[in-house]
């Protein structure tokens, strides 16, 4: 076997939120050397939703596996100059500087590619102009809430944070590509990307600008219907859903005859001067099939369905919480390599993902446990920057660091 | 200037739906040759929605931009000898096959490397245990369904397929990895993923799993509340949305003066005994926040709004449809370098995307157009087989590929 995929890669890591912090993760999950910086006291999503019963956020200890931390007073000269060595430290490659803060001075790309020319700094900003933007602003923006759910009462947004995810699997992207350039031309360079842009490309290349401007029509909330094929969601017995999709002949025939239906839907079907012998034909007759089967789904509990659903070309899955994905799908259990029970020293054990990505050359790296707040300050600048015990006690009577024994105790 | 950031990286693309058409999009727009092969008549996604009047596909318009097409047919051992040929053809570096398609014999991982053991074959299936999975039927398995909207009336999908968008990024991000990976060793390797994977580590990264195993509770649907700090959508007097988003106490203090509310809220919060002091106890008292300010913008229209809203510390937008952000939102627009009018020769001009991410030491490739379904296929089997025209008549004869009359017919 060889070393991870991504040796000789350093990160330094400064941000908050969902984005960044999720491109560092995806990039240590491969075997990269991600060291997070904070502030003292962490970032402004060190509290982050949810946290356990003491307080501490599990969104940060499950966000920042496998990464160092170091926690800076970077408000102060002291502390700032401290990243910038940091960031422009002596490594095996490019440095690699991560951030979607406005940093500026000495931690900007001008500053800092002075020092290290071949400085690879990958930033994310809220919109292209430089006004700010979260995901829930970006995503009210971007024409997805008024087509989610049923179309009455108002825009729904969604509640994942997709704006987030995708710009967090962009920014690692980046990284890569950056670093190929600089592999076969020496050069750094300043790459930038903008949430908002994140979302209004996607809104392109799923062609719903060109349906705007072409059509002069545009998609309309249409429940959990599929869009371009038959797909619906059904309420069984005992109140569980399930989500039903036929896009190929084979699943549709699939459907009718897991339901008894093949003989009343076409039936139905032809009585009205409806057509079902195509995806597109299907979709028109959405409503009518949905009708017909909804009868079905009522009768039965979704145990019942199940056993009714065991023909393999059926596409279709029951709707779980995120307690039954965990307690009853068995891709979400220590059965999918992608998954591995850890312990954190202060949060306990849970089940946490490493990488989606598996490479066949290289083993999987197990997913880690995430640092304490400033867990590895010390460390990280003794073999960074090379800087005695002296000067560390120096830098915490200062309060650019964490006293030493104040660490360990968050 | 240099040369594109991905020359020397050419990638066979064999898919359909969404993907790993937006692996081979991203890869493309930073530089890299990317040859998308569709059986004859094209794959299960070339009529998907939305279209334009005469029934051509908007979607693959747009998903399929700066690729280049051929059209094989690849039930038959010709076109297949064919496709693994294209796939094994010299270039620059390693090859590289991209596919979300169930591919076996002469396809397979284990039959092309042993023609190119460097091979790079990035696979996409629907679940780790082997069984199929869509976005929709990933996405009612993990969770986000159920906590979507109201809470009320069965769960609601999103309608963005945010699974296949992140997975998208993630088989771009895999490509670079492992073709790092060969540069530094000389190996090829199969790499795989799993959408089910995508979206239950997503899960996992973001706290979910472990607030289920730690705490036994779980983030529960509520509105468009914002989570954790304060945030929700309001309708003003013409109907339009808005979001409000208040996180730091700056933006906070900027809602409170915009509004007028500077005094009333907080006294109002006192006499509840609430607390409005930080962003968790914001997020406590947030139906009360939500309940002081409706009358507020249910007094003005979105415009009224929006000229009471111009501190920039306000952290706000306006809930636009696709139409709407096209027509009022200057990032959706060629003022942004991201956007580029183009003419599609069969379907007009219209307003396109390139990448979102800005890479300062190379020139942005523009958004290109997509290619007619099969346009390549001769020129790609000449230019890579080195296959005479008295060759390619043959394989017309035999139906392999498109006579050259009918492809730029469609």
């Amino acid at each position: 076997m060889n070393p991870s995929l991504l040796s000789g890669l350093r990160i330094i890591e400064f941000s908050a939120f969902v984005a960044a912090p999720s491109a560092g993760l995806a990039l240590a999950q491969l075997g990269a050397e991600v060291i997070r910086v904070d502030p003292r006291g962490g970032n402004i999503d060190i509290k982050r939703l949810p946290l356990n019963a003491e307080g501490r956020s599990l969104y940060w200890a499950s966000l920042n596996r496998g990464k160092r931390s170091v926690e800076l007073d970077v408000r102060s000269t002291e502390g700032r100059a401290l990243l910038q060595q940091l960031i422009c430290a002596p490594g095996d490659g490019p440095p690699v500087f991560l951030t979607n803060l406005a940093v500026d001075g000495e931690l900007s790309y001008a500053a800092l590619s002075k020092l290290r020319p071949e400085l690879i700094m990958v930033q994310l900003s809220g919109s292209p102009d430089g006004s700010s933007a979260v995901d829930y602003t970006v995503n009210c923006a971007a024409g997805f809430p008024g087509i989610t759910g049923s179309g009455q009462g108002g825009p729904v947004n969604h509640v994942l944070p997709a704006w987030d995810v995708t710009a967090g699997q962009m920014l690692a992207l980046a990284v890569l590509a950056a670093e190929r350039h600089w592999r076969l031309t020496g050069q750094g360079q300043h790459v930038e990307l903008a949430l908002s842009d994140v979302a209004m490309a996607t809104v392109a290349n799923l062609g719903y600008l060109a349906d705007v401007e072409l059509n002069g029509t545009q998609r309309s909330a249409d429940g959990n219907f599929l869009y371009g094929a038959y797909g619906d969601s059904f309420e069984c017995a005992d109140g569980r859903h399930a989500m039903v999709v036929a896009i190929t002949d084979r699943q549709w025939r699939a459907l009718l005859r897991a339901t008894g239906l093949h003989d009343a839907l076409p039936a139905a079907a032809a009585a009205l001067g409806m057509a079902l012998d195509d995806e597109a034909a299907r979709y028109s007759a959405r409503g009518l099939i949905s009708a017909a089967l909804r009868p079905w789904f009522a009768a039965r509990t979704l145990a019942q369905v199940s056993a009714a659903f065991t023909d393999r070309s059926l596409l279709w899955g029951p709707y779980r919480s995120f307690a039954q994905m965990l307690a009853d799908d068995p891709r979400c259990s220590e059965a999918n390599p992608m998954f591995r029970r850890t312990a954190h020293p202060d949060l306990g054990e849970f089940l946490t993902a490493t990488s989606p990505l598996e490479f066949a050359a290289v083993e999987r790296i197990a997913p880690g446990i995430a640092p304490r707040l400033g867990e590895h300050t010390r460390e990280v600048l003794a073999e960074k920057l090379g800087l005695a015990d002296a000067e560390l006690r120096t830098l915490a009577d200062a309060g650019t660091i964490t006293p030493a024994d104040a660490a360990l105790g968050r």
